[in-house]
């Protein structure tokens, strides 16, 4: 494998800095499911811990160099899960968080970020603005700024997931990983394309957030002007380079889903597997109902990355018959 | 502490034959839930397996000792979780599983078991005729007949959750258990009592399933003639005397709770922990409802022990506010 910026001996390490609450996350097949795809379908639970994200895995390995020798004030820009992870991680740890984030991100994201003691400051823009917002005060300030996907801790936290999907055994033919920023997609993909290169690793992005997939697609960075869907927790405009230069050697495809799609992932975990998830955490399903005949009698991996969700919006998206578009 | 039929390190033995799948189950404070209850909660998640319950735990263990050495059927009268989980538990070792169940049993549990493979037989009547049918049944065919909460398999897997309480550390005060036939609240209780007995040991059952609740503050077996209850994973009539004599050395209290607060239980665990859980394994919630002073300001430990729900059930008892009779 060509190389990127991770290594598997630093994220078997990142690995022991981890509270143990946040790792080793439930895997299991889930035959209800299966009917509805056409495939065999696998779940990597991430939602069963305190923030309900995997984002922990990343923070937690940043908070505890940081207690180690760092500063003791960090920043993010966040969508919310990241902000709430740190906060988190960093309140164990008597580290002083702030966190930017934008004025339209989930409530119920924020109100967390808040019940965690972290500062929370809000800009009137878009998760675009958050990180520049979070950039200026890094430096005014002189304290540490936290990137999620370019810090090679978030990744490496997130891809101690891969170790675990690996460990588990069963050999999985495709592992469906949500694309945002990039760090679970690098992360957990190094480790896959390291340690069981035969499985594919499929990037899964919303048609309506589709910057680091046509960046992928064309193997340079394309950004868009604006993203337009409800799975705020992948809505980025501008990809990073270096990450897009990981993810083109560890991603075997990306593809981007529909809003109806996703809406009917959320409803069939729900109806099928009893989870309650956010959108980003239903793209792998999507993915699935979106191509069937790609995985049909397959054993397909859907990484379940979150379940910060506001309730309301929740009800209406499951509530009632969506039709796809 | 009084002996029990259990014993801890058959206990220790019984956890090593157990699928990993169903050890180790996420253990994790929820703060959105505690300004809702006063108290600090932490959750026991026995919900993300490929059953959706706790049940696995025991039929693991009796199904690698048949696997072993015993007779290759089975049989076991199931209110749907216990069938569900024999019935996976078999199909990995090639083993003929009979479930009986009242055809008034929740449908969906029904589905998963018949898509197991195993044969399931409908009784017209409650879970108490269905008993009565499944120890027919092994008589005629001569299998094994698994009752649970009597066979002590099924008492010795439900104690590994206690095990695993125990081992995480953090000093719980009290840890709430839903009690139904009985194996869960004297498998934990017995272990939380021989290695943590500062804990108490609470069991909650509803008021429209008490039989056992009554027998163990009578100190003898009570009998009802019917149950009235949405929580049909502990609704039975007749106590096992067995049973009753374990739950008088291990459990602190036993209390009773009002459907109303069921349904409380199992909306707050949807709105602050996004957790779709099963009437039963929302009886702890609903208990500390009941009884907020009691519980204010401690740490209680709460084992959300299924998720097995009928969605439609589901939607009309969370969907619209119930007033509290």
């Amino acid at each position: 494998m060509q190389k990127t910026r991770l290594d598997t001996a630093r994220i078997r390490a990142a690995r022991r800095v981890i509270d143990p609450m946040f790792r080793d996350t439930p895997l299991y097949r889930c035959e209800a499911l299966e009917p509805h795809l056409g495939c065999a379908v696998s779940v990597k639970l991430e939602t069963a811990n305190p923030v309900r994200s995997f984002k922990a895995r990343g923070t937690e390995v940043v908070a505890s160099r940081l207690a180690d020798d760092g500063p003791r004030a960090v920043v993010c820009a966040s969508a919310g899960n990241l902000g709430q992870a740190l906060a988190w991680s960093g309140r164990c740890r008597q580290l002083d968080v702030t966190v930017v984030a934008s004025r339209f991100a989930t409530r119920t994201k924020l109100d967390r970020i808040r019940a965690l003691d972290a500062r929370l400051e809000l800009v009137d823009g878009d998760h675009e603005l958050a990180r520049e917002r979070a950039a200026v005060i890094a430096h005014r300030e002189s304290i540490r700024l936290v990137e999620d996907s370019l810090d090679i801790e978030t990744c490496e936290g997130a891809a101690t997931i891969g170790l675990e999907l690996v460990a588990a055994g069963p050999s999985f033919d495709a592992v469906l990983i949500a694309l945002g920023g990039g760090a679970l997609a690098t992360g957990v993909g190094h480790v896959v394309k390291a340690l069981a290169p035969e499985v594919e690793v499929i990037c899964v992005q919303p048609l309506g957030a589709p910057a680091l997939t046509y960046s992928w697609r064309q193997r340079r960075i394309v950004t868009t002007d604006s993203t337009d869907t409800i799975a705020d927790g992948v809505a980025g405009r501008v990809p990073i380079p270096a990450v897009l230069d990981d993810l083109l050697v560890v991603a075997d495809d990306a593809v981007l889903v529909h809003e109806a799609s996703i809406i009917a992932g959320l409803r069939m975990l729900l109806d099928h597997a009893g989870l309650v998830v956010e959108p980003s955490a239903a793209l792998g399903i999507a993915a699935i109902l979106e191509d069937r005949d790609r995985f049909a009698g397959r054993h397909v991996a859907t990484i379940v990355c979150g379940s910060n969700v506001d309730m309301d919006a929740y009800h209406r998206w499951v509530g009632a018959p969506i039709h796809t578009s």
